[in-house]
């Protein structure tokens, strides 16, 4: 099987997301063709078709794509029909508001665990996961089964809290701190990049009409 | 001159993080090839060339680019040479760590206004930027001279703050809000999709090895 791009998962998500919102509305129809799919998208109907082939055979001639059947490989190509464990690194007002989010619930997302090593914060609860001191990341990563964490440190220390959170076993991690993190090739890294998203903007407001 | 793909926006500014880093390291040299940059950067360098072309001709044969007239003519079409006035809509967590991030000032975006129902918060001061009622927006865009916005609020009231900042005049609009919000074309929208960060990493943890 030849290895999908990245932007390929990203719109396989999409392809979900606009499943779940369709089922919703007309829970008669029970197929969609390639051609229905990329209009309600605004997309090429091959792109579709290649983005669902690097992971086998989907849909029937002439039918289409059974809808719920459809929506159950796609979950289960993006790890979204299990739960998976997270944490959430640092306390500070993103770290509250990352615990406040309610797209993991949606996302069978279940965030067990914050570190911080504010003493006014460790022991609190946010939404019934506790906060833990960051020293206790190793241990607590092992007894709770955490398998994802969120960066939300300041970038001085986000390094140290990777390296600990992969000695740990974690394998996964979202940044959010403005520094380029280092990690070896099984272990996912995707970062939020603010000021990358903002020269869009810069770039849009300059550029000449 | 043909328009450049967003994704090129996105590597220019690359190129501009790393001559600057570079610049800083050795001070002594004056210009850079486009080798060595790709090599810098570990990408193609046909495409930075190609990059670089939408935006005119670069660099001389023989010599490459001379580093701070590279650095200062990326800045110049990313929008980046000049201050942008900036609000932040929505106080909660999100919006308080917001208002914390240092990239801005890097970027020489000025945050100028934050705004929030929440009695308790208007009239405070973040950073030097005061907090305004919600329903003071169109006038406070206009008396700040507001040219970009932040969307912090919950998804339920994000479209109807989007309104009412591009009736005031804003066209450039980052959106955290996890909604599809809806712009006229002279209007950039760039999101940021927590939840679409996230399923590359449950999809890394789920893919077959």
């Amino acid at each position: 099987m030849k290895r999908p791009p990245e932007i390929a998962i990203t719109r396989l998500a999409m392809y979900l997301r606009l499943l779940e919102d369709y089922a919703r509305e007309k829970d008669s129809k029970s197929a969609i063709n390639s051609t229905e799919l990329a209009q309600l998208l605004d997309i090429n109907p091959h792109q579709i078709r290649k983005d669902l082939s690097y992971f086998g055979k989907f849909g029937e001639r002439g039918l289409g794509y059974r809808i719920e059947e459809l929506k159950e490989k796609i979950r289960r190509i993006l790890g979204l029909d299990k739960q998976w464990n997270l944490c959430i690194c640092g306390m500070g007002n993103l770290g509250s508001a990352l615990f406040a989010y309610r797209g993991f619930k949606a996302m069978h997302l279940a965030v067990v665990a914050g570190f911080d090593n504010d003493p006014h914060k460790i022991g609190r609860e946010y939404n019934g996961a506790k906060i833990y001191r960051t020293k206790s990341i190793s241990s607590m990563v092992k007894k709770l089964g955490i398998e994802m964490a969120i960066i939300a440190v300041p970038a001085s220390t986000a390094q140290s809290i990777v390296d600990a959170l992969m000695k740990s076993g974690v394998r996964a991690i979202l940044n959010f701190a403005p520094v380029s993190l280092v990690v070896p090739s099984n272990v996912k890294l995707r970062n939020v990049d603010l000021s990358a998203e903002l020269v869009h903007l810069t770039y849009f407001l300059s550029a000449p009409k």
